[in-house]
């Protein structure tokens, strides 16, 4: 779908002839995310320097009647920023500056297009800490993170994006700009519209500026890794350990990923003894006491029969290495082209929604290998199905989607979410009401006709138009 | 403004006859909240006991064209709470029970009318914390904190209300029940409605059960009060400590105040020297190398001039009288009819702040007294003007509201909020566009339209109809 000559003039006219692309190689690139499920056809690419730049050509997009996809680093994997329906695609790489830090208040501003570690290497070199952390966190850039509330390893103790929003510059749908929260901890002047536009995945309108907050640095940090005999003992050492420690992190991973990633990467197995499943826990040793307790709780555990065998990583190097046991599993099961569900229940649930889930794939489809991972510290938990090597790539997605149905309703039985932490965007559209009721997305709707009265901010994401 | 007869036989009808209150009595205590500048002239009192109750109750309303004050422990200083036109008051006061404890998710089910000491003292009891408090946590709901969005004095450290809730039940105004977010942690499907109710303050509809998050209990608690030489030098020790320790409060109060409460209660002074501020700090001493830490800052303050004097809690009693000197202030100065104000700024704005205001009162009334005290860890000042004992309240009043311009002015030339804690109710309601935009505003207006489109919520608080 093409543009009007006189709208991709006016386009260039907003942002400069140079900061609008129309070349195939360009659409291709920013016209999708990490989702390779969707052709992407944007008419064109536009790079704005200003925020007065975004407001007009989102009053463009009014006057002319074009829809925009925001797009930031494009890491999502919803579908969230796909432009595939001859939409202008609004890239902020070229918003990328830090532009102020507050130290009284630990507070940094920065453009939309900042990338998250550049945000976390800029609070290390102030001698503090952004938490929010995540596999993609080289290329994503905070607009996205904050568009899609992302979380990540560190949630259980520092929460999500959401939390480390200060203050937000946004341009509405209808072009307006508004300045959210002022950047004050305390603001209780009427409904919070910060947090509406947090997790918005751009339907609302665009994030422009933010204001974070940083915290200090983690100190001391410990890895263990423990294996356990079944998934309910991994459920008692989360408690155990919670109970008694502050925890950084808390994840797990099946042993089949183990395999699939010391296969990959050459790092050493945790220790000798395989089993079933293993936690991954993190927190800082403020004492040698919190040491000697962490392998206290560790004892305790072995003698309770909920852990098998561990290890504490003895240096830096040991606990990156336990970490990538971790990290490195979306990257190793990629060229399996696995079939991914991003699920949340309450902790109080997981056990027996595993099951549930486990049951259901092993009794439809018993050759399919599934690669359990996640955050279970937060309930969050990543469901990969491995294609098998000799299935067709369509049939293996077909025979997923069938089973997608059941894995749903398996969630709405646990009253959980589809989507804990990808968003919506497209992939999980057709599932929304197994989270959120019908009359619940008729509030959406509605509250997204009040900022973006004429559709074009990212239309068909997360809901289709009534 | 009484009701129709048909509408209250239809409101005893929906809740039992027992449950709906007119006499004087009622209608001159369930119509007001701390706030004493208006007279309470609701036309119904009704106790609902169940969400289905209540429901009907707003189903009425849009109906037969009531309005509906939602009304909790009735502690709020922005009038939220004020059926002052013939409204219906809605009171949660039998909508008090605790439901469901879910350990593994640290988590409590509530309905809106459990008083707040009552939640802390359940996850007391269970070993955990409800880390919300303030000096009305022995009255105020936990429905009337999720609607103002409360602060108090553990802010530094644990957040709003806001961070404590997993999940809300809630009435709309359309009389629609919503379960928002359902519990969970992570959950990345659209549009948080969860934190647009909060700090509603009931304008789109009824909270009327919560699950609220606990924390882990906190550990060996120290209290420190120190006497600063001027007010720069307690911004000096915030940064001092906060870079070194986590602080689970940092409050400041002037000498005057500790006067007045040390004579009001009789408790000590902090220590000899009186000295123009005074800071409170709190931190969990987790290691003896924690409280080793927090006397070697100290010292350094006290080098650094920042410091004057200062005191270490050595026993329960003496930190709770040290944090008496700072809890009792509200109290102790209530006989002196105070004009409050609750304001905030991001914390690097503070010192400039304070003192433009004490230029404005001082210049304006070199005779007022005023009392300053707060939440200085947050940004949160709170202003409190004594009357003199000459004067009469109504001048007394007349002239604070005069130099109240100025003063929202100065919190406008901040880029601050004129509540920063409060609410807005209707004493907040005519310096609302101090601090949100007139654009800002008119969003607002249209998302009230949404969920509440004939008016019936708690009309003419935050802002007035368009």
């Amino acid at each position: 779908m093409a543009l009007a000559a006189a709208t991709l003039q006016s386009l260039m006219d907003i942002v400069g002839d140079s900061r609008v692309r129309v070349d195939e190689q360009s659409l291709a690139t920013w016209g999708v995310d990490w989702t390779k499920m969707y052709t992407p056809a944007p008419s064109a690419i536009v790079f704005p320097s200003s925020i007065e730049q975004v407001q007009a050509v989102v009053r463009l997009a009014n006057d002319a009647g074009f829809a925009i996809v925001p797009s930031g680093g494009r890491t999502g994997l919803s579908a969230g920023a796909v432009a595939a329906n001859g939409e202008v695609v609004v890239s902020f790489d070229y918003l990328n500056k830090i532009t102020e830090f507050i130290a009284e208040d630990r507070a940094v501003r920065i453009q939309a297009g900042v990338v998250t570690e550049q945000l976390q290497n800029f609070a290390e070199e102030n001698g503090l800490y952004y938490p929010v952390d995540f596999a993609s966190a080289g290329s994503s850039q905070l607009g996205g993170n904050i568009g899609t509330n992302a979380g990540g390893i560190k949630v259980i103790k520092y929460g999500m994006t959401r939390n480390w929003v200060l203050g937000l510059k946004v341009v509405t749908g209808k072009g307006d700009i508004l300045e959210l929260n002022k950047d004050m901890i305390k603001n209780a002047t009427g409904y919070d519209l910060r947090h509406l536009f947090i997790g918005a995945e751009g339907t609302l309108g665009l994030v422009v500026e933010a204001t974070m907050k940083l915290d200090r640095a983690p100190r001391n940090l410990q890895v263990m890794v423990l294996g356990t005999p079944d998934f309910p003992s991994v459920m008692h050492v989360l408690r155990e350990f919670q109970a008694r420690l502050d925890l950084t992190a808390f994840e797990f991973f099946s042993e089949l990923s183990v395999q699939l990633v010391t296969a990959h990467s050459g790092i050493a197995r945790p220790f000798e003894s395989a089993t079933p499943f293993y936690a991954l826990l993190e927190f800082e040793a403020l004492s040698d006491a919190m040491s000697d307790e962490a392998m206290a709780i560790f004892e305790q555990c072995v003698e309770q029969g909920w852990v098998v065998d561990g290890v504490l990583g003895q240096s830096e190097t040991q606990a990156k290495n336990l970490w990538r046991l971790r990290e490195d599993i979306s990257e190793t099961i990629a060229p399996y082209t696995p079939y991914k569900n991003d699920i949340s229940v309450m902790i109080a649930r997981v056990p027996a929604f595993i099951a549930d889930i486990d049951a259901i794939v092993g009794a439809q489809y018993p050759d399919f290998r599934v690669v359990w991972f996640g955050h279970i510290g937060d309930g969050n938990l990543h469901l990969n199905i491995l294609k098998p090597d000799a299935m067709e790539k369509a049939d293996f997605f077909a025979k997923c989607k069938a089973v997608n149905v059941q894995v749903f309703e398996t969630v709405q039985k646990y009253n959980g979410s589809v989507s804990a932490e990808h968003g919506v965007g497209m992939t999980k559209k057709a599932y929304l009401t197994y989270t959120r009721s019908a009359v619940e997305v008729e509030y959406l709707r509605a509250i997204k006709q009040v900022f973006d009265p004429n559709g074009v901010m990212n239309p068909g994401k997360i809901f289709d138009p009534a």
